[in-house]
């Protein structure tokens, strides 16, 4: 598998001996557990490390949820959200109208009339209930696995226990507790995995299983990328590669990134990479802003601005080789619309040409252009895509010297609402 | 009706003498219709304008499609698509498994595969096909239209046409000749209103009403608007306080704007904010680039970044005072969620109190706040906040002394990609 990162500038400038050092000196960090923030680096050797066991463990889990229910429900936020929404989103086919397991995100939004409305459409279905949550006190899941274990209690009687699975910390937290005292089945969070690196664990396993994704293929991707992108040669390895151009532009005046995509599917997967990046760099007054678009339509929107508006940005297009389906234009009797001159071009080939048109147009305008191509949409390249994004963001943000694992400002957040709710123990200050 | 705008800092204090003058200049310029790009400043009194014959016929056209069919495929891309996406999806409610008529958009990418599902999907459903293009040559659209008008010959025969609806300019263009050609019913784009100030005319009140809303209430609240912000008070007139604001932030370098949502039906008003004010203001390398999030989810994620990361950021938010359905947080006989002592709060306002800790910790992190605050979502609310954020978006750019109705920048991408797939007549430089 192949990641080809393209830059419209000269990338081997880049590479001064002092930025190879600092290169080598964060590889070995990350390598060698010895970087800032180590305690949460084990995500780097995570595919590598999970056992055949595991993962027949979860598909089997998944086999059962799947063979019992309708829907599955899954309560997390952030990064026990995004990972499992961006593979499934991007696995899945538009106007999906089949009998497969229907999995249904809740506990990222507090909204009354989406979980009233949630609990009358699963009335008359079959439910599994998923809350992943390492704590179990973040308020926002919380408060709807509240709702929806009394929903499932009341539905399923003392069968709910059966149909309630919690992913969080092995070793403490409320969620675990009342997990135990329920006789709950348990999966966990690994202690030195963060949310937002935590798709390859548990967290993100199951919710895609139960989907009815290949998730052997996409641990494959992920174990081939470990090995891929653990290698230290700057010349090649396309982390190192991105991570150097986007860290090069932030210098350079552009502090805003827009990733771009043309694939509707990718949207959540943009949404992963926005968690990941801004969570991981946005610290000290620093990092780069991560936005997204969605091409065609946003070039009839925002495209304007990015031609034509503040130089601030540079754009980061993620491109897939090879479509999932396509159609060929063809030769009208009335060429009214004037598109006989496309017969015989299929909309792939037409996407690439706008692609190009974009990249030309966007770089004149004074937007540096970086390209990062993939081969397909499938499990295995999907899981090859992502462990490379977090090996690129770890490299970015070292190389910011921010630690990439915490993330003060959310942990400030989480904290003032309980003030300024009053919650007993937390004091307003 | 009202929209009212809180500012962290001092409203008043902005206001200095040239400033008055300046605004008073542009609201004679945009009421005399003298201002730059006075062609394209029909908007303004159009809601006023409309007749009631008008409006039947529209109501009678969706009644018949309504009668007729079970989806109402609209082709259209930026302006054409983005308004009628949003007012149907603010107005829709999360999980609708109705018999209702289902409004699918096209066009607005290309996609072999969105399109080879579509059809696929529309064979056992009674479709009517509405496309929605100035010109009829704009590519993606054109290209949508190409496979779908050729599905519905086949499907329907000599019957196609009575079940094709185009929306077009009134006096020229491809599509227009094509609409006289086979006989399709036609509805015009006025010809001094652009795409992006386009919702209240046949490009949103088409679809809107097919969806099944009450397109009357809609224009209602637009009128409303139209006469409250033609008004020239800069003390009360929010769309000029609004404008005022914004661009003092943009002058104080806080060139990035975050939309910022607890409501997830207002994610596509979010997009069509994205086009009105980046196409609008995104020019000679000057605006301020928009970009959107939804909280609690992005609290989760981008909340770090906007909390600690490049201070160049201010946030508006877009909160609404009802929320359409609600619930109350019961207590628990096992606190294993430490959640009792929530007990009796509503969702809504557990969400008004997360919007109050996130102004003031992002005030604190440095991120400058402005909250608009309106009733509840409903067709008369949201007709009257559409115009009220046309009103503010004109405002906004004549500050900067930016022509609000052009958008070179899309024009350019449009005759681009006509030249690097070689359309006749267009050469590559």
């Amino acid at each position: 598998m192949n990641i080809l990162v393209n830059y419209s500038g000269d990338y081997l400038q880049l590479l001064t001996p002092e930025l190879e050092n600092k290169l080598q000196a964060i590889h070995l960090g990350i390598h060698t557990k010895s970087a800032e923030g180590a305690d949460y680096l084990g995500w780097a050797e995570w595919p590598g490390s999970i056992s055949p066991a595991f993962l027949q463990d979860i598909k089997e889990t998944a086999e059962r949820i799947r063979s019992t229910s309708d829907v599955l429900v899954v309560i997390g936020i952030g990064g026990s959200y995004l990972g499992s929404k961006a593979v499934i989103e991007a696995l899945s086919t538009p106007f999906q109208n089949s009998n497969d397991l229907e999995v249904i995100f809740a506990g990222h939004l507090v909204s009354g009339e989406y979980l009233k409305q949630l609990m009358a459409y699963l009335d008359n279905k079959e439910v599994t209930l998923n809350i992943i949550s390492k704590s179990g006190t973040t308020t926002e899941p919380a408060i709807a696995f509240r709702f929806l274990q009394q929903y499932m209690e009341k539905r399923y009687g003392n069968q709910a226990a059966s149909r309630i699975l919690v992913t969080t910390d092995e070793e403490k937290g409320a969620l675990r507790t009342l997990a135990i005292e329920k006789g709950y089945r348990r999966y966990v969070i690994p202690g030195n995995i963060g949310g937002r690196y935590s798709v390859f664990t548990a967290v993100g396993l199951l919710p895609i299983a139960a989907a009815g994704h290949d998730i052997e293929k996409l641990i494959n991707g992920a174990r081939e990328a470990e090995k891929e992108f653990g290698v230290f040669d700057t010349n090649s390895n396309p982390a190192i590669q991105y991570a150097v151009i986007r860290n090069y532009l932030y210098d350079a005046g552009y502090p805003v990134e827009i990733m771009a995509t043309f694939d509707e599917k990718l949207i959540y997967v943009q949404e992963w990479l926005k968690q990941l990046f801004g969570e991981s760099e946005g610290k000290d007054g620093k990092g780069i802003f991560p936005t997204s678009v969605l091409y065609s339509t946003d070039l009839h929107s925002l495209g304007q601005y990015i031609q034509d508006g503040k130089r601030m940005l540079f754009e980061s297009f993620l491109m897939v080789e090879k479509p999932a389906g396509d159609l060929t234009v063809f030769e009208a009797e009335n060429d009214g619309d004037e598109l006989n001159y496309l017969s015989g071009l299929t909309l792939h080939e037409f996407n690439l040409a706008c692609h190009e048109a974009t990249k030309t147009a966007h770089l004149a305008g004074g937007v540096p252009q970086i390209s990062l191509t993939f081969e397909q949409l499938d499990e295995q390249h999907l899981g090859h895509l992502l462990y490379f994004y977090m090996m690129a963001c770890a490299y970015s943000a070292y190389l910011l010297d921010i630690n990439p694992f915490d993330q003060p400002g959310v942990e400030d957040y989480k904290s003032n609402i309980f003030k300024i709710l009053n919650k007993p123990g937390y004091i307003l200050l």
